[in-house]
């Protein structure tokens, strides 16, 4: 149709990809035109995600055989590392959102520090915009590269930033506890992932150690003014979808855990996928699953003066690729709930 | 709008009845304008399905406060055996689709004789046409009253019916070994229902007893042109969604197991919502979870003369309320696909 | 056999009650001659727990029919709440291990604020020993009436209470976050604990008002030598057994992070049951699943002078009925770990 | 001690070979001395199995490091096409179980044509004996080599057998159908095998195509004394541990559907592991779950001389180590349940 723009996924072959295109598939201003995956190039859609066999996808192509000219959007769902490169070899008058970690983190040295290397586009890096939407809206709409965020920073950052922003909460003692579906870990055949591994049991992984936690801190030190560091503890979960932190914060500045909550219900009045809950109660991953919705819970603590934060997000919707169409809509002035109005699917 | 039709559901407060609401809440011709549940009345969505809070809905009724004149299609998602009256009670120019078991059997002594009391509304059955869409769409069109199928009956009719009417099956030696996600029990509170009792675990159940075998045989008995008995066997599998039926027929009018697969590629075609999968292969229910569509298999035994079908659907969309939404489609003169183009969601 | 005890079981035909049954039928040196359980009064083992009906169990009888005369030995698995003037009703010389919440609250004023009703039987609640086996060995060695921890308050006091008593921790700073598996919520027929309810997702509850931080704190608090608030959250996550506890600390006392673990390993380094991992390293729970043990792990925090603490454990077993077990050896005078040298059972 | 046996593991970092330490760790009989596995020699079996960790087990080596004179009994656990040519090289004075598929089958055309290459030691197919156990009992005495069943094989044989050879059913027509836990595939990182291709989601697979049913034709035919074939199609089900196989028959030689049952119950009746439930009644695989345990149920079918047999086993335990622990006490004259007391792991 004459009104559609011409969109390319790079790494169409990952849990990522897939979640593009199953929210790309019903977009009414998009047309899906390139799909690449290296090690599956030459393959149909069919004997990749049978699931998606029945909606007219173009087959798989190599990297090398994509042309950017031919389109004009890219999303990269490739691996962490890997795309540095390849965005920079793309034409300069293409929009692209990043899933991977390549571009989020503003800070070359924690770059080098958390992903073992130097970044290999320091200049693109300048020019990345941080997607967590509802934070960065106004700059999301004039960029050219966007890097959309982590799926455990914006379960932390969504109801974390708007409160140190406030003064709020003590931004020195902030502990996040999160847990995630298994579909985080991505497609990769590793023995970890296996479902005798996973099921009937959980664990922590990356305690203290997580990558994601540079990229927490950057937006809570950026709301705060001042280096923020915090107890960040993520978990396995026998899911496949889901994502919950559970946040334990002080209040600060003389506000009630009350005004916390008032603090993030006006925020977020407006936002079409993030839901503050009533004083008190508490979101379920399951009621987010398939959907770009956001929830967040407010409760006061027993201990005197503190706050139990919960937000619980679909992993790879609004903790991946539902943000990262939110952005492309922002980025090319649609409405921004286009392709993205899926109704949780519940049981 | 002013091209939106007014639609009810009666008996909201169940599985099937969220399912409704999940895929008519965008649907381009329809606003939900009524919904009721007895136990839940006066109670926002919110409290009752928390996945469909964000999207307008108007609190639960009880059904004695549903006025009838107010809408224009009615949905009943009740229990089986209270549907019966009900039903005879709303007007008659409203058209109906009733996802209970109460008018899906034609014979009135076959439905006393598995539901154990005689039929509330026998003039009503009369007139109730039997709604697998792709089978019966002529006949759907021109209903007030659709009996929408159960899941087990569809996933056993879709691949069976184009066989023995085209005499290429043996309808004397039907084997269907049928496995259903959880869902199907409903949302009552019962020790079998629960978590611990499901997980990690699976059963046949209903053997040589579930009321969905004379739903089967009677669609069957009509392709074949005389009463046909199958042996069916239901089993509990540890998921929310899906449901597989393997059926071992014999080939019979010198029919080559590849003859039954082109006889149902044929058959199948044209349809939005079944497919048939290359000869050989065989699908899994995940690739259909929280779509409409029916995937069928057709494979060679080793058994001479011997094969295997297989279908696979979503026991909540195409085994219930998508195949009811498709049967509204249908009655209304609507593109049979609205509201229904949802991509499975996988994983 | 001459040297076996008799031994019933009050509330056989729930989970704990199960689970007891698991482990006791093949105890060397107990015999169980009395199961109770009033709805399931009469009925075989074969048609409560068909999972034991091959081990040659008495049939349930109920509660009014129990001659506590005949058993030299009772463990109540009853429902928190109605174990109080039960157990008071027994006789003064039957040793007694109480599953149930009634008795593990030493303050009167607590347990009634908490359970909403004036306790019972205050006369046994001063003569009962809290069961915390590697806690209060010598006292449950002598005790006649044992409470038997809750399955959250195990995970959270076996790490503290010595990080505590050593004075390595900051008592005033603890935020205990808690995962847990389906089956602690009992079988009880509760629309919150159906698989479709449960399975993929996940969601905190009773978020800073369970009734275990009272226990948690009872015991924290004895090891402070001053009262202690904890923050607690529990979580509900989709799997039948399993409990993990992540638990955020601030060293004291000049300790540092490798302190707390040694302080851990020395502790408990004649344990059965407790295994305290190597420095860094973090348990899962399906490592201890259908066991008595708890393992535990230590790990520096990236925020200065944290520490990450994390305990799992089998919910029924260490958590409930594998912990009562272990208190009636040691009531008993028999080797601690008779009953209970199953090995984890994974996958 | 003195009375105990020295036992080696070949092949013990995968699941059946976890599972026969799991089921020795307590054999009163038995000493694990020598535990192989050649990718992961030198480790300890705490970086392997965790939770084996704490059963003070030898660490892993080399095959080649392996003295099979240091030891009196040996489990090769090791994969498919693997053994024949390691067992041709073991002392023939020490007797062997072999858990993989190469000595299962009598026939070496078969075995030629269903795995792919002429048998490697032809000369000890035609010594091993095939350890059905409660069918072969007395040869698995007296055998030096044992092929250990398969787990579909099992399933399907333990209730056909008796009753082929009965003549009660009629061998021509035999449709299996039969669905399996994930551990089953084994714990090779393969992406079929990753918790999110498998959770929620079922499908057939080797259909008409599955190296078990040669395996249970061999069986059936030796029972019928005339070549049989069979319908057989596996399921993969998402859950670690359990296996169902539903099986279709048709009543033979003037016998009832309760003659089948009769015939069934009075063959096992004194048997440890094999309970026929009574007639109509069906099993649940978790009430086998860790246990040696096979249930079998017997229900008449509506369609008139049928019969519809189920047959539920723990895959791992009966359906691998669980019998090749039963067959080594047969084969030493240990009493036969010797290390297989564990009561089924429910819930």
């Amino acid at each position: 149709m004459a009104d559609q723009v011409k969109v390319a996924i790079l790494g169409a072959s990952g849990y990522t990809g897939a979640e593009l295109i199953r929210l790309l598939a019903t977009h009414p201003r998009v047309r899906l035109t390139a799909l690449t995956a290296d090690r599956k190039a030459g393959q149909p859609m069919a004997s990749v995600f049978p699931h998606l066999a029945p909606f007219g996808l173009p087959d798989l192509i190599a990297l090398d055989a994509f042309d950017a000219a031919s389109v004009d959007f890219i999303f990269c769902a490739l691996p962490h590392g890997t795309t540095q490169e390849i965005i920079a070899a793309l034409p300069r008058d293409k929009k692209v959102c990043d899933l991977s970690a390549d571009f989020r983190l503003r800070s070359l040295d924690s770059y080098a520090e958390w992903y073992g290397h130097a970044h290999l586009a320091p200049e693109l890096q300048a020019e990345a915009v941080y997607g967590l939407t509802e934070i960065h809206r106004a700059a999301i709409a004039n960029a050219r590269l966007v890097a959309n965020p982590g799926c455990y920073p914006t379960t932390a950052q969504l109801p974390l930033i708007p409160l140190i922003a406030a003064g709020q909460v003590d931004a020195g003692r902030i502990v996040i506890d999160s847990k995630s579906g298994v579909s985080g870990a991505g497609r990769a055949a590793k023995e970890g992932s296996l479902y005798t591994e996973v099921a009937e049991g959980m664990h922590a992984y990356g305690v203290a150690s997580h990558r994601h936690a540079p990229e927490i801190e950057q937006g809570l030190s950026d709301a705060a003014g001042k280096p923020v560091i915090v107890s960040f503890t993520p978990h396995l979960i026998p899911m496949n979808r889901g994502m919950l932190s559970t946040i334990y914060v002080d209040c600060a500045g003389g506000a009630s855990p009350a005004d916390l909550h008032a603090t993030l219900a006006s925020r977020y009045a407006g936002e079409p996928f993030v839901k503050v809950l009533p004083f008190g109660q508490t979101p379920h991953t399951r009621h987010t699953r398939g959907s770009n919705l956001a929830l967040i819970g407010v409760t006061a603590d027993r201990r005197p003066g503190g706050v139990i934060l919960t937000c619980a997000i679909d992993n790879l919707t609004k903790g991946a690729s539902g943000q990262a169409v939110q952005n492309m809509n922002v980025m090319l002035g649609f409405d921004e709930t286009l392709g993205l109005v899926q109704v949780p699917m519940f049981p």
